[in-house]
């Protein structure tokens, strides 16, 4: 149930004195082997953190033995001086645990626009990499939450083989990965060209569609490493699909635990023409302000739904705008753009809420996840800084 | 400072019972002409509502002689009944009138999904027939209003004639058209195709850059009458840019009044290597709630900014992401990406709140004006169904 389930790893998690709140902040990932491959996914935003930028050359050759986490600071839009930290940071760690600084990914998460109390985060390095083991998982997750309320974790069985994962993430969730960090381990044997394949896939369609509320980070990144150490080889294609249950098992954790959330919503679009049109479609449901704040106030508010539709250009996604039907927890309050059911058979007293928009236009189909919009979600970002 | 302002018109405002409030809901717009040059913008909305779509063909040939409006429903998503209580009011306006059907256009606005009340509509449309008056443009811009909290009108005087105005709008306030609904008049003679003309440009920097909650209406309606009633033919640039002025004020005045708002922020971007790449970046930061909601808790929060700024596409607007400046209020709190001024010099209480972003790209720039994201705004869209 965590990223030292599967053989060949360990992990560990420290209080570096990096939160002012006194929790666990620094936590390391040690593939132990035999094999050392790994593959990465970051943000799409241009206003990359170093640690990303760093990251991403270290995946570049496939390899990583290690991974550097800390939360209480996100070492974003801190320029060369923050290049340079997180430069140190990789050969602490190296050092520490005797590996390649090539072979090391580090991950921050936190205040953007600060600079990382340097000789806290090396000491905790040093102590993280003092304390690793093989059930230290559980350590690691709790010491890269920030404002998450709850360690978010997930594990899959193969056969012969096993996947886990940790990760946070709590608000900036939007897609091109919602802000989160994420660390997935397996011992099954596979090259980082398979992995960096089934990683791609499995996330396109969780962490990608996880869009609690339209803004993207600039620290995302989701790491899958594998220590080769159950010797089992599996089938790429089934690989994938066990790697894909972990992330969307991760990815329903991040969006149950969104800022000040007291719904979470699936917009499930049917009958597009393609998979991109159903997520597009998905995508701007999800984004409306009114759609979540009515939600928020249990309103089936089928109209702020399909105005939201309708704004969808139409070489994105074809569809007859008088021909859309809305339901609500399965109650079709919308029928051919219209009035359908009655709204007052809808109840959205429970947590999860579910969507479905049939555009009537093919067969495809795609789910996008997101939240309410709450005064709890204006207060925690009105009054924290992140 | 307002509809009737340019000779040649008529208004009106009455109470016709659509609003439960009992508040004045129906108005009705003259052209006396001489002349009946006419021009109109509509939502790009794809659920257009009913009104949009005749009003759309009615303006086809540049003509119209009168406008007919009503607050308490939107006559969107409502189908072919809806349709059919459209053209019925816009029928019986013209009967009223003595006017041409075919040059009558007619806007709605208030809940969606709803019907229109016909025959409250029909007896309030008779009784603002027989109340038209040339000092009637106040009265008319009152019972457009839905949650507005107060009439928006307008007036430019150019070289012989004037330009008056009136807009409604206060939620689903986003580009493609804020939500709104606007009646521009002049005494200009000028042909339709340049009242048209002018009509696209101004709009495009004025109402298609407020961008109060990225919500785009069903609704969305601007339309400008000519009467020629001055005599005087302006030179067009100069109308266009006297339209700009009065288009710019309605659309100050509706950020203004956004649902629950507590600030209006302008987000200028300048350095930028074109207009469109100017406006795509000042939307993106528009539309990030956590930027907005940092702005209600009165927290210059450039990590926010600059997150959103890197979300744009390269293609659309390129910039090196590592060469941002944003200034909150005249105070350069990120610099080079990074840290600059002391954040603590920033005073965030005032309503106005000016960002500037420069991509240090190009001469070109853009303003977006936006709202925060408020207790408010999740209380009055939460609690209340449009």
């Amino acid at each position: 149930m965590s990223v030292t389930a599967a053989q060949g790893f360990r992990a560990s998690g420290v209080t570096a004195g990096l939160k002012p709140s006194g929790r666990p902040d620094v936590a390391v990932v040690v593939n132990d082997g035999p094999q050392h491959a790994a593959a990465g996914v970051f943000t799409t935003n241009r206003v990359a953190a170093a640690p990303v930028r760093l990251s991403r050359a270290a995946l570049a050759d496939g390899r990583a033995a290690a991974v550097v986490l800390n939360s209480g600071g996100a070492n974003a839009a801190t320029g060369a001086a923050g290049l340079e930290d997180a430069r140190r940071t990789v050969e602490h760690t190296a050092a520490a645990l005797s590996v390649d600084p090539a072979d090391v990914v580090v991950c921050s998460t936190g205040l953007i626009g600060e600079r990382l109390a340097m000789p806290l985060l090396l000491e905790g390095v040093s102590a993280a990499a003092g304390s690793l083991s093989a059930d230290g998982g559980g350590d690691a997750a709790v010491a890269i939450m920030t404002t998450d309320t709850v360690p978010k974790q997930a594990l899959a069985t193969g056969e012969g083989h096993v996947i886990g994962g940790m990760a946070k993430g709590a608000g900036m969730l939007a897609p091109g990965l919602a802000t989160m960090l994420c660390v997935l381990t397996t011992d099954a044997l596979l090259p980082s060209a398979v992995l960096d394949a089934a990683l791609r896939e499995a996330v396109r369609t969780t962490f990608d569609r996880a869009d609690s509320d339209g803004c993207m980070s600039t620290n995302d990144t989701v790491v899958l490493l594998s220590s080769g150490a159950s010797g089992a080889t599996p089938d790429p294609g089934e690989f994938t699909e066990l790697l894909r249950g972990v992330c969307a098992d991760l990815a329903r954790q991040l969006i149950g635990d969104a800022e000040g959330a007291s719904h979470e919503i699936a917009i499930r679009v049917v009958g597009a023409s393609t998979e991109a049109a159903a997520e597009a479609v998905a995508r701007a449901v999800s984004r409306s302000n009114l759609f979540k704040a009515a939600v928020f106030g249990q309103d089936p508010n089928w109209g702020r739904v399909i105005s939201a539709v309708g704004t969808v250009p139409e070489a994105l996604a074809p569809f007859d705008a008088d021909a859309l039907d809305v339901s609500f927890n399965g109650v079709q309050v919308c029928r051919a753009s219209g009035v359908g059911e009655d709204r007052s058979l809808v109840d959205l007293g429970a947590r999860e809420v579910r969507v479905e928009i049939d555009l009537h236009a093919g067969s495809a189909e795609a789910i996008v996840w997101t939240n309410d919009l709450t005064h709890d979600y204006v207060h925690e970002n009105s009054a924290y800084s992140t």
